[in-house]
């Protein structure tokens, strides 16, 4: 089969490599219908993650059909459609038992594209295939259903859940990617009062408009001023940091209000200021967190039932031999205007 | 009446200033039974807090027999003995409302030998008396009931409640002094199975033993390695900051496991360093905080039943004349050993 | 002035009697500017509630205008413009210290119109007037806001947040009167996925409809088939009672879910049967509650910013004199199709 | 192999059957080293428990030691001790992954000497056997440990937990049988400043008192009045039913104060009359459930680090083959004072 294959900072090919087998009784082995680009795969091309080595095959996101299983998968058969999510789980480690599944201590957790091989390919294997996989109720659209592998869960159990947004609530969205859309869309679940964006690009912020944010600026737009000309000066109730870089976390602590929460759903390689001498006194909660993947039952009963609209999300899409290109569109967001790309078998 | 008055870095006098009167009909005037004093209050005098003026009367700890109460003051009567909370609360605001009395936005908040006169002195007058003050029921002694006005909630509050303390955890408390070991008593309600205490003198790892700590060590005895020994190597579930300096606070996030909690306590000057390069995976929460007073109630409740053995916490007595000395022993624990230093009416 | 009097059961008069005057520091006079009647008005002239005896003034739910206040208020000043809440309290007690304003136990809780005089009247002394009103902002007409002063807050806290209801679920009210149809309204601002309302009148399932249930069935449409339909055969994750008698609640009981949350609303007279020989083993969480009213406040802010949508809720309008036939039409909504009644000074 | 077979209401006998065997890739072989009697036996063989059929081998507490596991088991290997918990999980279905495995819809939930055999027999098969058993550490004795099979995790989570004890509180457990006991034992961990336990014998509440019971009465004592008389005439802050018969649940719902927490605990096997027509108003929440095991790991730690002191729970110790005594005594506590029975392999 081809795949996307890492080979060092800069380097990645289509190219054919062997097809994948159970290697564990728990493996699945899907054949790939869609499958998307993450920013991490990015970060990734740029050398940030040391212990993805040459010879990967990139990507943690796809929708796929069971092809195999391993004698130990009890949940799934060849034919079933599903979901391959980005996190795996063992299911029976401590983190595992209480639905952390992203800090999976049994093999689990974030693995696909990064300790193990990926699913930008035309099949997959899957390991821990039971708790890994979700499947799929008809009628979801693959290139829609696959926004459910990362991005929707991530936004909303990191950002949404994490800052626990309330109605009538001012919540901040600090960097308007597609992760910082996600947030958007799933802080409306809430009833917020207000949602307000800051992007510097434009068009983000156009898109922050069409997914939700009733209030967009840019950071140098005085956002404190903003922010607390709707909060009665007081701050946002919640700020979600989605860029992962240090001065859009130290935005994100400077906009909330006393009592407020900090939701960083970022990568961030770099540490930040943490300014205590002024947080100390504020009952600020800060959180960091890897998706568990908890929400995605719930995430794909509600996009079955009409009730997430994502269609704005995927901007544009491919063939699945077109990873190439699509890297390209994906990796200039600036000029190509992408969000999410999503590349389909035929 | 003589009182503790500031008068600018450095200088504190015991002398005679007018007796409080009432200003507003929310207030009382208390006659001062036992009075401590702060490491605050060693900041103000370090020039630290500059909103402190010259002229204003130290102190937010007391215990008092009210004398005279203002008309709108409800729950009051002269003779009621109390505890003067370091916290004032109008009652009214959108934070009040919610319990947050320590985010007070109608005139209270912490405001006792800080925005107004406070409670070094032979009498006091109290603003919004009704939620700033707390019944003593029969029973307690002044000297322990004193330290509910600020180190027992605080700690309490801040440390033990916001890091959600639960039975069969590992909890780090850095920093074994009084709020440190404050903090160390109350997370024993929890259960925890074992708590850490680090500091850097052997005399506070000595009263971490004595107040329950069961592993004591300084911050150069690798706090990691020791914390992962008796936690499978994850870490802490619960670290609790009770210095206020960016070391103790960095130490505090590292320590923790994988979605573990970190409660600030300590009042920081500066800003500390976040690496959100480590912890954005790692499901971390990180609160601070000034306490509300909310569980007072209940720790005067358990003071009373003898659930709560304070009794090593006070060190040195003194008349409540003695401001001079007692001061000087309260701002050399290393050589005089001293946690809570408390002054008392003959 | 005139105010509705309560004569015994059956017996109301809309006659003379002597002005309110300020009775405590802390009381509060205004002008009634609008009125509703609630169905526990009913019940009281019914004879169900004896603690109301003849001579009592009847109402508990007003918009108004402050004419005069006690020394000992302190956020209120003659002509602000305010709402009458149906729970008062004092602000110092355990339960006002938490929010619990409905348990208060320095006099307020449930009073107006119960054990002192309402505000079915031209003019009315609130007492604990500070925290048993709430200043409204410009833009919110009376006859919306007064829905605010219980039906609203109600609904919202003791139906939608004590049953936690949460983003995909499933939640069923029993009971489309005007209680109901804001538990409706209000349980919509968390997204579920399904609301399901079940009543005896056809009109009150229009209604149900119009607030936003999906789906409305009579209860002798086999509810639980019904339910169980659109959740896997597992039952609801929330029922609200919102009636009051035994079948209703007990029907709650019968539709959730193992895991799922009955909250019960309605006022009742008579005890009902707990099944626990089924539900002992079913994960069921069961509430009661008198409304605290802590939500006023952020559903006053919801309203003014347009996200609650009430407009149907008021069916009838009254001028202020014409109590008799407001009356007349609101106790007989299967004739008059009455949901809330609201009286108006002209 | 022998066991204890049920052979219809009043028929259990000790007699040969077929070694288990490996039924499915999930299961697991034990031989049993210790095991105990449950009530809930008493309740099978009393005829109360319809599904459990002739032939069927009862028990679902016990400590053994694997034999063999099936090709699907990742976390067991032969040798390893184990305690089998009275709750089996799938881990795969909606309710495991939230950690809810009693409610678990993939076969498990309470199944043992239920549904399937169970473990009163000299070897087993555990279904599902990952999730199912929990490896001891070493220093356990097997006569403490199969105390964590059942009782000591259903006290704890059904009662404390959803009963959210708290420091200070007040506890009342009535019934203090094995269960009841396990409850003031585990609501210690919580610090409450008051326990008080209810039963009809005396040496129940000589047992409670040793268990950790501050005050202890009988049914006709005047719960009422007793508990008022520490609560300031409130009622308790949580009451745990820990019986299973409508009175002790009504007992507990009169004795919570407004706001006061009631978890049913107890096996029920008749409807209990709840007065809604007093509770409506008091903010009581009820909570009912089956036990999740999710506290077993934490507990099996506390119990390794000594601070879980059950050693008075077993009163009785017998052979493996003297089951037929082992029932007599257990089910004769009146006479035999018997709390927890114990079978251990020789």
């Amino acid at each position: 089969m081809k795949a996307v294959v890492y080979g060092g900072p800069g380097d990645k090919q289509w190219r054919e490599v062997p097809d994948p087998v159970i290697a564990d009784p728990r493996d699945a082995v899907i054949r790939v219908d869609a499958v998307t680009i993450c920013g991490t795969d990015l970060h990734i091309l740029g050398g940030d993650v040391p212990e993805v080595t040459p010879g990967r095959i990139l990507g943690h996101e796809a929708v796929g059909t069971v092809v195999e299983v391993g004698a130990a998968v009890a949940g799934l058969t060849a034919g079933d459609k599903v979901l391959a999510s980005c996190i795996s789980a063992c299911g029976l480690c401590a983190y595992c038992r209480k639905g952390s599944y992203g800090q999976c201590r049994g093999g689990g957790g974030w693995i696909l594209g990064h300790l193990v091989d990926g699913v930008q390919a035309q099949y997959a294997r899957l390991p821990l295939a039971d708790l890994s996989t979700y499947k799929l109720p008809p009628g979801i659209p693959d290139d829609v259903a696959v926004l459910l592998a990362d991005i929707l869960p991530t936004a909303y159990e990191v950002g949404v859940l994490n800052g626990q947004v309330r109605p009538g609530e001012t919540v901040v969205v600090v960097g308007a990617g597609p992760i910082g859309l996600a947030a958007i869309l799933t802080a409306k679940l809430y009833s917020p009062s207000h949602i307000v964006a800051v992007d510097t690009a434009e068009s983000r912020l156009q898109a922050a408009k069409q997914f939700g944010a009733d209030i967009v600026l840019r950071p140098d737009d005085d956002p404190r001023a903003l922010v607390g000309s709707v909060t009665d000066g007081l701050g946002a109730d919640v700020a979600i940091e989605a860029v992962g870089v240090p001065e859009s976390f130290e935005l994100c602590a400077a906009l909330v209000r006393p009592g407020g929460r900090v939701a960083n759903v970022g990568v961030h390689g770099k540490p930040a200021t943490l300014h205590l001498e002024d947080l100390w006194i504020r009952d600020v909660t800060i959180t960091t967190g890897l998706v568990d993947t908890y929400s995605t039952p719930t995430l794909l009963k509600m996009l079955a039932a009409g009730q997430l609209d994502v269609g704005h999300m995927v901007t544009h899409r491919f063939g699945l031999d077109e990873f190439m290109s699509a890297y390209d569109v994906f990796a200039k967001p600036a000029q190509t205007g992408a969000l999410k790309v999503v590349l389909s078998r035929g």
